[in-house]
């Protein structure tokens, strides 16, 4: 079941700066070979269910392991039956809205 | 891993009632035996990291079932390692705070 | 407009117990009359659409006046116009169908 | 008090197609002059609390206007006091964490 996710890993109790553990995150995707897009308030997933759940996990057991105590995940995942329909698909539908409205008036 | 989860399931295409769909996934948390909180914007699941995901995972697949084209799911998840919390202990750890606090002035 | 929203604030930078800062939240609620319910993993709240957002806006202030130097709320908000339904409505309406549905075979 | 959000508008029972909607609620923000990244799972916003928010509203009010009956957004919205930091601070900073890193081994 092919899904598309957006997904935010909150480390707790080890400082303000979230870059280091949020790359630890990325290079788990890498190595899972699921395509990602980074964005300001996290990242959008594209995969297999089990691929990119089993990502999160190893995000979770990999942040515990460099010292983090408390993790919250922020996740929104969509499943859809009637079409396939890809990130850029998705980011597209909506520039092409955008471009029929024209110029903002 | 031991995790709290909070899980909001939206069904698209289906119409405005999504209570006969979210029933239905109470049915699965049930059915896991897993440990539940319904309140009015998800439900708190307490339980396994594996079992909770596969839980969401046949939301998804019972849902899609039933007949619903596109599904996106809300979830928050968290894990620690600093300390056991169940979901009751979140709970009461802040109204205890607040019983502290006393009446609002 | 009235609003159901389930609101979620996480305090970063001041160690791993959340709840004295909950707390906090929850007394800016109580004295703008708002009705809440406290769950596991965040707060449904339900009022109209300026006196609901002003204070989430407020949790933000006192928070930071209370030395948190970084604050991420998570918020799910509803709005709909066919229908008046309040928290109590939309848990009754899983609890119904859970009820029709007889006890897990 | 500055912010940076992420926002998922999610209309209900006007079909599976949502880029219509996401197109007016983007006309909103851009006639507000406020500074967005669109993704493939919502939009990234920078600007002050007020009028971000504001924004968000009127999305809520263009879309009923339009005949959506049923609308859910899910925000994830942030304050801090500690340093200013705009959307392209945040993801060049994960960039450049990931960039230390080297090639995936």
């Amino acid at each position: 079941m092919k899904v598309i996710m957006d997904l935010t890993v909150s480390p707790f109790g080890v400082g303000l700066s979230v870059s280091p553990y949020i790359a630890a995150c990325h290079e788990i995707f890498e190595q899972a070979g699921l395509k990602t897009n980074l964005h300001a308030y996290g990242t959008n997933i594209e995969g297999e269910w089990d691929e990119v759940f089993a990502a999160v996990k190893k995000c979770h057991e990999t942040l515990h392991g460099m010292g983090v105590p408390r993790i919250t995940s922020s996740i929104k995942v969509g499943t859809r039956t009637d079409k396939e329909q890809g990130m850029e698909d998705k980011i597209s539908s909506v520039k092409n809205k955008l471009a029929e409205k024209g110029p903002i008036r």
